[in-house]
């Protein structure tokens, strides 16, 4: 009785200990932002500033952030750094993951050589393919291994995230490998949605929902 | 008093006769889904069941798409067709899109091969680079243009969406030409904040954030 549908949601969430995915989701981005206002030299920031910026409420902002701590002080706003720090720890990349890339095409070649991932908690430590002729073939600073040594990789070095540049038609197949072997986190970029058991997350890099967001205001 | 924030903010976008950027940027997401549901055969879905399959509440469901019109009936739910090219009409991709690619490295290869595009409502219909080695080379079943003949090509077809798969030191530069040149909506694949003035909308594919909403599972 007059608690709006999301708090509902919300305090389902609490009651169980968890936060919503959707609040995880932005925690990234609040990150990324923080990060672009330290390089402009920036040392404070309000939640008022931050919304403005990505377009979500600063209400919002506060909120999101008071499930994990007290951040700001009112009338004073957020320390960057030491927000920036708050959220490396609660997104888990005050450290730096290694990263399997599968699929040494065109995607993969990008990939590996992608600037992006530089000190934002991943490394990407290994490529694998299964075409011989790409197989020991050099990609960046890494060479191309063969996707039947996958399994024992991943088991070996104790890797949980990878990064599928695979065709559609290989990515189903290659995922049921990764996971079990051990891979707990996939970021797919083929167009086909992953069946995984539970505790295993995907994530998928689609541009067409992108695009589909900017044609709206076309 | 007793307003949530959210409906708040919400109510100030319906004063305005806008829809919050955020409902706009769920749809694409509920589209691909009631794509998927009829790929496997179904006529007929419900709220609940898209919700469950997305991770979101069926409230926040039903009322995101009240904004939008009367699309289900009580009891019955939605018809996946009707729904589905609605929300086509609503996102402006009950058409085809011309979109020009600027970049032929590893990334530029990628997307002009992808296959996600097919029947979403965009077609790569040109690419660009400034590479002398790459120009005129084929790219699937384009040609590598010069990059000199954007400005040109762009204003002669009437373009309005670009795809940025140049290196983040170029990404800036080639954006002021595109925009200059009547570019509306940029995907932008480099890491790095593109200026744009008011009108030109840019989404940003950015696999970090999507690791490390990942990671903070782990």
């Amino acid at each position: 009785m007059g608690m709006h549908l999301e708090e509902c949601e919300e305090a389902c969430f609490m009651a169980k200990g968890k936060v919503s995915d959707i609040i995880i989701g932005r925690l990234p981005i609040y990150l990324r932002e923080l990060t672009y206002l330290a390089e402009e030299g920036r040392e404070i920031t309000s939640s008022q500033e931050l919304g403005d910026r990505l377009g979500i409420s600063s209400a919002q902002i506060r909120k999101d952030l008071s499930h994990f701590g007290e951040f700001g002080k009112q009338g004073t706003g957020y320390h960057i750094g030491f927000l920036s720090e708050k959220l490396r720890e609660i997104l888990k990349v005050d450290r730096v993951w290694d990263v399997v890339l599968v699929g040494a095409g065109y995607l993969g070649h990008a990939l590996a050589n992608y600037g992006g991932f530089i000190g934002k908690g991943f490394n990407i430590v290994a490529v694998f393919d299964n075409d011989p002729a790409k197989i020991g073939q050099p990609l960046g600073r890494l060479i191309v291994q063969d996707s039947k040594d996958l399994p024992k990789a991943i088991k070996e070095h104790g890797w949980k995230i990878a990064i599928l540049a695979v065709p559609a038609s290989a990515a189903q197949e290659v995922t049921d490998v990764l996971v079990e072997s051990g891979i707990r986190a996939i970021l797919n970029y083929a167009p086909v949605i992953l069946n995984v058991p539970p505790g295993v997350r995907v994530q998928y890099i689609d541009p067409v929902i992108d695009l589909q967001h900017m044609t709206y205001y076309l």
